[in-house]
């Protein structure tokens, strides 16, 4: 296992490496099919990570958001975002970051975020969570009225879950902010936050966070409560928190 | 004016060493009369910066969120928020600022904003604005469907300001995001954001900006597109979108 949690730390430098040469450049945003924007930083990013996991596990397979599947068969699967929040990227802000997670036979077994602005690097492998290789955790909060409530925006959540539901939970919270995609799981597996709300999960952007949450003391489901895995967006927190959290958005 | 732009630097490097102390460390969290947050990083940092205008120019006068006025009746007044968005600070997120502002005779005519975790240090004087170093100005959006909107806070808008018309403009926006205190003003004079907002604003958050948000080309009123300085909150944009926002939100 260290030796996967070490591969991804160099699969983070190395992508951070080469998203830094574009971030707040003057570079082209396309649009994909599903509406998402999408840069020469991803694609060369990814591509740098699929190079150095083809030499050194050319058995492993590789599922990544910009190239598709390579392998698919194989007993071990990376799932690559290289950067998770492009809107924040070429928005010139610094809450995006890299996603790699490593499945076994289907079961995320090591994850990494990696924000390339700040050099923050946080890994988990289940059963623990390093930032910059200081073990974190989760805080404490027990109450809603006292916990910080992340998101990644606010307008689309009534299309893939109940609306209604989930702004009544901002209601009931301390504060809330979109400081959404990777960062919202960063801030919560360091202790810095205590809800991060997904309506709508890709498996590129879920796998690497279920090591991490897991490993940083915390509870990671769909939004109905059932597998991360299964697509119908995530709900983390802490372990006093998420049922309070579920109670309320699928009353 | 160049001294007094060299100095604000100077001022923006030595509080956000201070800062960087207490960045994502184990410090206590004060709650202050008018219900927001304060720590030791604030006032420490407000203080060296107080320590140096007063070496520097006795004769200056000096209004700080944390420590009052002082001078009241000076020609040239420093008007300091060493953490502008400290609730960010103390989430752990980057997205917090040091805002320093120069008035004379009651005229903001210098402002920096400075982000110490990333180093970015941004400095206007109404005529020009610089990011290190280097010329930036708002972008050329047109149209508000084109427009990337942020606020600091969603819940609070409808207390002091029409909320039902700031969802209309959500909804007519690209997209918005609570990348906000003054980060937004950031992202928005260097070409990366269109339309800042904020429902009420204090002294000590909006001196620095105007500077800044000139110098870079884009357009700062209050609200209700009065005088920026009233205090009837922020609407800060380029020159195109301004009259459009406006029209939304005071319908």
């Amino acid at each position: 296992m260290q030796e996967f949690v070490d591969f991804s730390k160099e699969l983070a430098r190395a992508s951070g490496e080469v998203i830094m040469r574009y971030f707040r450049r003057d570079i082209s945003v396309e649009t994909k099919a599903d509406d998402s924007p999408v840069t020469i930083a991803d694609r060369q990013a990814e591509e740098i990570m699929r190079e150095l996991i083809m030499k050194a596990y050319p058995e492993h397979g590789i599922i990544g958001e910009e190239f598709g599947n390579h392998n698919e068969d194989a007993e071990y699967q990376w799932v690559l975002d290289p950067i998770d929040g492009t809107k924040s990227f070429v928005s010139g802000t610094f809450l995006f970051g890299t996603l790699i997670g490593l499945m076994k036979d289907g079961q995320p077994i090591v994850g990494a975020i990696h924000h390339p602005v700040t050099s923050h690097l946080l890994v988990g492998d289940g059963e623990e969570a390093r930032l910059n290789d200081e073990v974190v955790c989760v805080r404490d909060t027990r109450s809603l009225r006292d916990a910080v409530m992340l998101y990644t925006d606010f307008i689309h959540v009534g299309q893939y879950q109940n609306g209604i539901a989930f702004q009544q939970l901002m209601g009931m919270t301390s504060f809330n902010r979109t400081w959404g995609d990777c960062h919202g799981y960063f801030l919560l597996a360091t202790g810095y936050a205590d809800i991060m709300l997904d309506p709508i999960m890709h498996l590129w952007d879920i796998v690497a966070l279920i090591p991490i949450i897991e490993g940083a003391g915390g509870k990671i489901t769909a939004w109905n409560g059932g597998p991360p895995l299964s697509g119908n967006g995530v709900i983390a927190s802490n372990r006093h928190l998420h049922s309070q959290v579920l109670r309320v958005l699928i009353a």
